[in-house]
């Protein structure tokens, strides 16, 4: 078939499964979670799922009410986001693991914190963060804003003593202190709280918008190429986005929160769950301590999947083919040809969105003095 | 004396000590390589010399003949600055231990490479660094492009096997491969010289104009304070600017690779050779290894000084206050009272500069994998 006529069908596919009513995609869901996701492939009840997919990146992520996104609110966030001042030692940031000038992420299977101490999982990416309706591999945050006080006091990442220890470092710096004044209310407005709403009102900038598949669900025929095209379909057939749906490819749109988890390694019958050691980890159980928690993840995203390897939540996996191969296996227990596990990449790469240009923060000065060194003496 | 004709008489002093006769300055600084310092206290000679730091710092750098800025080369550089994939495990870039977000150093005692080990120098401040004739504490590298060679493969700063291995490592990245096509002639463009000379002309750019001092010089007689104007007259007469002398406070402008040196601590008769471990570390002897080396030091930058805690080649002073309490007495002899320290350093403090604002770059990718997992195996 010539190019333009296959890309023509794949798009009328496209439209075709496009199902407006939420009602019937929450049925689904509904029956996902409680039955399992295997029996349903091919079924009318999965497509309508997949076509939850079937969304451009809206242009804002869900913002809690409390925590309006402002310029200079952004502004905060984004200078105490790259401060390594936040650290024990002076020398982690957020951005050190969650690198906003590449990937969102560190390349790496799992970061390194103060000391150069490494945790067991890998970073996830902060791009697109905002679409998640629960952060953490393991989903124990419920927002932007309770995620953004973990790492600070983790000792294998930012390791404070606590989140007074941050507030004192903070109200240290001058700097800090008129832009807290100027963004919240209170007359002692440098509180833990007001830390994370900075930083998550940043993080909600994040996103990556106009990537080649949202350019193609806009009317834009030529974005994909023929292979990304038959990528998404395979994707589709297989069961790919039976749990890869939603405009972030991580699950339906939840309210914040609400996390979509599933099950991982769900079959184990393949050479892939002790080579990468997938089970050593149980997920969602080391939070919620119930044994039906037990190797449930929050479901990842696509977006940007080619360029955040490695993958899984031990980073164990190197390649984005290897990747979904584990994939096909662990979850759909199926059998990819090579030719499949290349459309299917693909058409992960069409995910890739557009970075916005960002001016770098400028971080506050202390003046005579080091206060790292002041405080950690 | 009312504060507006305090700053009138003072800049009074700035303006009669003016001398345009850069001969008289060139004799004046022969002697003080030939003599040592301290017999010219007060004496015209000194005043000769300190004139020449009444300069504000110039609009550019001075450029190597075969490194032009272009906006295109400084791109890169940025982007080859900013990526922690140029170090052994993707943990380290430049700007960790340089950070362009504050102020061009890491605010810490000696800077951690990858691993979190530490070195024994305290990381000089990347900020107007393309000012100084020479690089690093003991001026090992005559420019800003051999200077860029080294923390690569230092084994515990950046630690990469050696250039050969940095050089791989960008190549397998295609943003880059293209870039370095655009930037620099030739059919094999990313050598680990083109990689020294984009950082570098990124670095050209990292000045500090119109701090309050230049805003002084230039004709703003509000600029300083009166405090600060007097700080500026008890540092030429105790005789500070014999050594901190020409635009960057560091020394007369020199031809690149001429470094400005001196001996450090020159006066033991002090509590704070022995405190402070000064005496450790060698400095310049550890390059050539001769004698009349030991313990010689580039001169640094008194710009942003107030901004670049902790003090010294080692760190190991952690307050401006007490940086100018050494210094008068390992290098002058001389026992200042608390009023001429706190004026001292209220005139550093007007050396701060602009930092100008700069785009965040953006890493080139790679696709499917991540090129420090798939190097370190």
């Amino acid at each position: 078939m010539p190019e333009h006529r296959s890309r023509a069908k794949s798009h009328a596919n496209f439209t075709a499964n496009s199902i407006k009513s939420t009602r019937k995609a929450a049925l689904a869901l509904g029956f996902c979670v409680l039955g399992g996701l295997t029996v349903f492939f091919h079924s009318e009840i999965t497509r309508a799922i997949a076509t939850l997919m079937n969304e451009a990146l809206p242009k804002n992520p869900p913002t809690p009410k409390d925590n309006a996104t402002t310029p200079a609110k952004v502004k905060l966030g984004a200078q105490l986001y790259f401060d390594p001042r936040l650290s024990k030692d002076g020398t982690v940031s957020c951005n050190s693991c969650h690198n906003v000038m590449s990937n969102g992420t560190d390349g790496l299977r799992t970061s390194a914190g103060v000391g150069a101490k490494r945790g067991g999982r890998n970073s996830p990416t902060v791009w697109n963060a905002a679409f998640m309706s629960v952060q953490f591999w393991d989903g124990r945050a419920a927002s932007l804003e309770e995620q953004a006080k973990g790492p600070l006091v983790n000792p294998i990442e930012m390791a404070m003593a606590d989140h007074k220890a941050v507030v004192k470092r903070i109200e240290e710096i001058p700097g800090y202190r008129d832009s807290f004044k100027q963004v919240f209310d209170g007359s002692d407005p440098i509180t833990i709280d007001n830390v994370a709403k900075a930083i998550a009102a940043f993080e909600r900038t994040l996103a990556t918008p106009n990537s080649a598949f949202d350019r193609y669900r806009k009317g834009d025929k030529k974005a994909l190429s023929t292979q990304q095209i038959r990528g998404y379909e395979v994707a589709q057939t297989v069961g790919c986005f039976s749990c890869h749906s939603g405009p972030n490819f991580a699950g339906p749109v939840l309210p914040e929160g609400t996390g979509f988890f599933q099950q991982f390694p769900k079959f184990e019958n393949n050479e892939y769950v002790k080579k990468y050691d997938f089970k050593k980890d149980t997920g969602r159980y080391e939070v919620t301590k119930k044994s039906e928690d037990k190797h449930f993840w929050r479901v990842p995203t696509w977006r940007n999947i080619a360029v955040t390897a490695p993958y899984f939540h031990n980073g164990s996996v190197e390649t984005l083919e290897e990747a979904v191969r584990v994939m096909s296996r662990t979850q759909l227990d199926k059998e990819l040809s090579t030719r499949e596990v290349e459309d299917i990449v693909a058409f992960m790469q069409s995910l890739t969105g557009e970075f916005p240009r960002i001016e770098m923060p400028r971080l506050p000065d202390t003046s005579g003095f080091s206060l790292v060194i002041s405080s950690v003496k």
